[in-house]
Parts: structure tokens; sequence; C-alpha cells
């Protein structure tokens, strides 16, 4: 992602009078974390900032034009052209040295959508403070306290250590077994809202959902009636409540093994711990889960991530 | 439904000496609560029962045949034709005397699979058992309470006036009242399990949930980011929570108006209950909701209804 002696090469030239501009952006960028190609904030690299002022010729100019982009531009800086192209998923600068490889690989889409939103804000109303990282509000553990309770959903925290390696592998495995047990929530119908995850002296996995609870039975699918010999295993299977037939399907009630959000997450974890991912697995054999306000003990950094999280004020 | 004139003079020759049959298979239905073309059933009418002797011979024929009825089996009675026919969802028996009528019209898919149940039962282990009424087993109060909080479900009851109209006009609105509402539980995210209903005295819409209650706070979907103008308004609207940025599209949580099942269900009726049926609807104007074990202080009757609906036992 850092400048070869390529890129070097083709820059050196082409980006002379600019460097103003290039420092410009860089700063506008990195006052709302969006600078940078690292996993741990999947921004825009030094390269790509360079590239985007030779492009658009200027800060100035960059700014005006990105409030237009779209998750399908294609960014050619060889031959000028700005064009859309069908079935992106994010926006592709070739790079001039080499065009089979994209400068924005790595930024991801939710990053490129805020660079666009702050444009938009920065052309509309321009001022110093998009150069200058907001203080985050602090917001009392009284009152964080007194919104978990209000809104009412499960808030729960997995803590873990933090094993001992570069943040390009740790954030990669946090984000997939984030994504892992939200799914493990979903499918058990607990209704994730959202999941989280933030790496400071420990670990810590954060996941919202719209139920703390759900029914200790469920509805289990079997076959149609036309179906004799399953429908025949199915009802006559041992079982604590009587099949029914509901438009031409038989289902059955069954108890279900855990049906708090809490102890579903913890029996997830202790089984599946160890497989959601190579460094953080070993770490996840021991963890604490903390829910609602006890997770207000845990340090200052992180309670200023879950302001964010919580979307109580932006990030 | 009943023999017409026409109906009579087609069977008068070819009912004769299968009387017994068609006696023996009016029976075997009755005993399940199958017997019966009128809505509050939906089963098997009198003079189709007597074309199912006809078509197949005997009782015995009948009950042999019918195991393998399915929800696309066409029965012609004047040609002596049992052929299946895509895309049918329930059978077709062609009325001798009027080949555009289907005699089975108003048997519904569940009443059919339950007869296609019994008559494998019966094959297998034939008994007088099959004939006679099965004694709905009493279970009593205290089971029943301890069954209900085990469930740990929401079970709720809208206890209401009967109407004075026929069972015929009656229950197409309690049905569908039940369905509309079940619909606006499932929009909810309440995740209704199983509905029904149930008239003695008062009339009785049941619903059983999967949760009790939801967080107070639920995700409501924005534009994309491209989308300027439609993200302005989205962000400037005056809101509780800030809006957040997932996928490339913007999202804000908001707070709910009822998070508790139970007044989610009256807030409903109170407002929708008169457009809920002609009659009914008047009457849903007052109404009692009752939960959980309170439902088990309503009659008898009631109770005996409850104890399938919760699947306790068969009906």
């Amino acid at each position: 992602v850092d400048r070869t002696p390529f890129h070097h090469y083709w820059l050196i030239d082409r980006i002379k009078g600019k460097q103003t501009d290039v420092r410009l952006l860089k700063k506008f960028l990195k006052s709302s974390s969006l600078y940078g190609a690292e996993y741990s904030v999947r921004g825009f690299s030094g390269y790509l900032c360079e590239l985007l002022i030779i492009f658009f010729g200027s800060f100035r100019e960059t700014v005006m034009k990105c409030r237009n982009l779209t998750r399908n531009t294609v960014i050619d800086v060889n031959s000028g052209e700005f064009t859309k192209k069908k079935g992106l998923d994010n926006i592709l600068v070739i790079d001039p040295v080499d065009e089979k490889r994209n400068v924005a690989a790595n930024l991801s889409l939710d990053k490129l959508a805020e660079f666009v939103e702050k444009c938009r804000n920065f052309v509309e109303s321009p001022s110093i403070d998009f150069f200058h990282e907001k203080e985050k509000p602090e917001v009392s553990k009284e009152l964080l306290e007194q919104e978990i309770k209000d809104r009412n959903t499960g808030l729960y925290v997995i803590e873990f250590e933090k094993p001992d390696i570069v943040k390009d592998n740790l954030y990669p495995q946090l984000e997939r077994a984030c994504k892992k047990i939200t799914e493990h929530l979903s499918r058990n119908k607990l209704m994730p809202l959202r999941s989280g995850y933030f790496a400071g002296k420990m670990c810590y996995l954060v996941f919202e959902t719209e139920v703390k609870e759900i029914s200790a039975i469920e509805r289990r699918s079997g076959p149609v009636f036309e179906d004799y010999e399953n429908v025949k295993k199915f009802v006559t299977k041992r079982r604590e409540y009587v099949p029914f037939i509901e438009g031409g399907r038989y289902y059955v009630y069954a108890r279900r093994k855990c049906n708090k959000t809490e102890n579903i997450l913890k029996d997830f974890i202790r089984k599946e711990g160890k497989y959601l991912g190579k460094n953080i697995g070993e770490k996840l054999t021991n963890f604490t889960l903390l829910k609602n306000a006890e997770i207000l003990e845990l340090d200052d950094e992180f309670n200023k991530y879950l302001v964010e999280f919580l979307t109580l004020s932006r990030r």
C-alpha cells in the first residue's frame, strides 16, 4: 500500500506544486479516522491521496468531485477518465504503474460513504473544523446506565485477553468472530441490532439484540402430510408435545436448549470460540461475558467506543 | 352442499346395498370432527361420503385408497378416474351431476390431512375405537398453569361478546380477524407461534408468541449514501439517535411506540378492531385481554380448547 520506487518515480514530477493540497486532503481524512489503508482503519492510503490530488488537480476540486463518488466509480489516473462501471461494489482507482491493481482495494465501503458525506458537508459550509479531530463528547456513567435501561435491548460484551499479534492480523480475526457470533444470534432468532469490536488493553466483542430472551419452546417443521414414510417417523418419535398439522404440513413444539440471549452467547463461545480465529481462538477459551450496566465498569477507552456504538454521538 | 333432487336421482340406484358403508364412513369421520361441510368444521359433506363410497366401492376400499390422497388428487366419479393434476391445492371431486362443481370445495387442507392420517392408522391397526369420539383428556388447572410458565411464551386471549349470527357467518369472521392480528404481530417482530379462535358463550381469539417484549428501540432503514438528496433529509431530521452507515446505507435507531406484546395487541385492536369483521367488529369495540395464567379462569369448554391449542393432547 505504501509508495514503492515505481510509485515514487511516477509521482515525482506530477506531484510538484501540489504538496499542500495532498497535506490538506490527508488532514481532512485523518481528522475523521479515514486516513490509512491498514485493516484497523480501512481508509485512504497516502498514495491514494496523492493520486486523487493529481487526478482532480487540487484539494478543492477533489472534495467538489468526490461528493458524487458512487460505489461503482472507476478512476483511471493515466487516461484521466472518470467513469461508472456496473457490478462494482466499491470504487476502483487504477494504479498508473500497474493497471491491474486497485489502489483503493483496502478502502471499506462505509469509509468511502463517510468521506463522501464529509466532502458534501465541507462544500456546503467550509470551515477549519473539518481539519481538526472532533473531541469525543463525554457521556457520564449515570446517563449511559439510564440509556441502557431505556433501550431495553440485550447488550453484551465478550471480554478476553488480546493476543500478542499486529493489528493487521488481529482486526480481521475480530471482525470475523463478530460476524460468526452475529449469525448465530440471528439463527436463534434473537434479532441482533448491531455488532462491533474494540481492541484496547483487552479485546471486546460487542452485541446488541432486540430480545433478551425468547420462549422456552420453538416450532419445528416436519413433513407434508402426503409423505407417509416421514410422517410416520415424525409422529411416532417420543416427544413432549403432540404434533399438529398446519397448511398440510406437520409441526411440533420442542424445548429450546437455551432461551436467554446471554446463555446462548456463552454456550456458543464455549463450544465454538476456539474456531473463531487462529490467535483469538486460543484467548477465547477464557472469556468473560458482561451485560447491560456491567459493561460500564470496563476501561474509559471502551466507554468512548460504546457511546459511538450506541449511536449517542458521531465518530 | 346437501343433496339436491339431482343428487338424489343420481345416487338412488348407485348407492343401493352400500348404505352401511356410507354410515361407517360418516361415523369414522364424525368421531374425529371431520364430518360436515359447514365452516366451523370444513370437513366431508354427506354427499361427498356417498360419492367416495360409490367411487371406491366400499368403506374398506375407501380407507385403503384414501391413505394416498394428495392435495392434487382429482376424483372423477362419472368416469371412475383417479388422477393427479398439477397446481391444485386441495382435492377435486367432480360432481357427477354438475362437472363444474367440486364436491370437496369446503374441505380444508388440514381436515384432508387428518383424514389421510386416520385412514393410515386404521389400516395399520383396525379397531372399533376409530368410530368412537375420543374423550378429551382432562388437564388440571395446576398443570396448565405450570405448563404456561414453563413455555415462557406470550399467551394472550382476546375475549369479547359473541354476535348473534349463525356459525357459518361467525367463523369466517373469527378466522379473518385472527389472521389480521397475527400478521400485525409478525410485522412487529413478535414471532407468533400459532393463533386460533374459539366460540362458546363468548368469542375468544388466542395468540401465542415467542417473545413477550422487544427492545424499546428499533433500527430504521435510510437511503444509500449515493442518494445525496435523501441522505440530506435523513441526517438533518431531528432524532434521538445519530444515524450510522452500514454496508453503504444509512440507518438510525428510533423508539418503538409499544414494546410489550400485550400492549401492541391492545393498541391494534383498539384502533383496528372495528374493521376486523362486519359483526365481530362491533363487539370488538369492547374486549378484554387476558394473558398467561389469567386465561385459565375462562370457561371449562375454553380450557379444553386450550389443551389442544397448546398441543398437550390431540383433538
